[in-house]
């Protein structure tokens, strides 16, 4: 990403074209360091590692693999790039809590699946031009917008970064080295 | 902070300006919102809460609040805007694991530095020129940066708005809530 990024700052003279994709590029940075930060983590766990909670009476590893896939399964929809994939996975991992009884997939599936829609995620970003991550995204109203100009789609990037990565700090627990 | 942006948007014409400043209220928005969450936190817990570990044989609360405060303490430092006022904290708190046997200050002092630290990160970046904030942090070297603009003052603050988000998420395992 940042490569791709550096020849367009290097080549365009425009400078709000240069911040910009500057800031873009900062931003989808750190969201894809913590995504490949989590997926390596994942990797790095057996399916019995992910069944263990993160703490006594906590959420499972499993529940929050669940969770990551589900919320990032939203991500395109905020970004107005496509549908929702795994809204059947709400249920179990995001409207309620852990051992509440839900049917899930196996690990197995859930693996694929998170890494599934990661990857759509990355391709969709990719294309999406630097002008439009700063139109609002699609749950804000258009007069709401007008007063609040943060809430734009690179802004659901941030909030989904900082929630990544709060959880990526519970699932270091299931690893066996300190974090 | 929105509201002050907000102002800025509203009022001047320029794009570049305005797209700067947006940024900058994008990015500062979710590090006072993480700093803020984790405030509440820690208030909410009692010293004996902040002695326990977050997991069997992981980090202290207490730990997490040293290490925290000795991180933001740096922060001045990365942003060129002052110097460090605890770095006597980073051997108990950031170059070594807890239970190491280092001295440590009183939960209450480490509450007053966290609070304290905070307090004059948020007064410094309010002084900082929009410009400013594209500008490379004291740790890069001009050549480096030549080739890495993303490597900026603004960078810093996303990066230890991954950090905070990431403890929070460990620290909110000595809540009595779910999370």
């Amino acid at each position: 990403l940042l490569k791709n990024i550096q020849l367009t700052f290097c080549k365009k003279g425009d400078p709000m074209t240069t911040h910009q994709q500057l800031f873009i590029t900062m931003t989808l940075s750190a969201w894809e360091g913590y995504v490949k930060r989590t997926t390596a983590l994942f990797d790095g766990l057996s399916d019995e590692q992910l069944a263990h909670d993160i703490a006594p009476g906590r959420n499972s590893g499993i529940y929050l693999l669940g969770h990551l896939t589900a919320v990032h399964d939203a991500i395109p929809v905020f970004l107005g790039t496509g549908a929702r994939a795994y809204s059947h996975l709400d249920a179990a991992f995001v409207s309620n809590p852990d051992k509440a009884g839900f049917a899930i997939p196996s690990v197995g599936d859930l693996r694929k699946y998170w890494k599934e829609v990661n990857a759509r995620i990355s391709q969709q970003v990719a294309k999406i031009p630097a002008d439009e991550w700063f139109n609002r995204h699609t749950a804000v109203p258009e007069a709401d917008f007008a007063k609040e100009p943060h809430r734009n789609k690179l802004n659901i990037i941030i909030n989904r970064t900082g929630h990544i990565s709060y959880h990526l700090g519970q699932l270091m627990l299931l690893a066996n080295k300190n974090g």
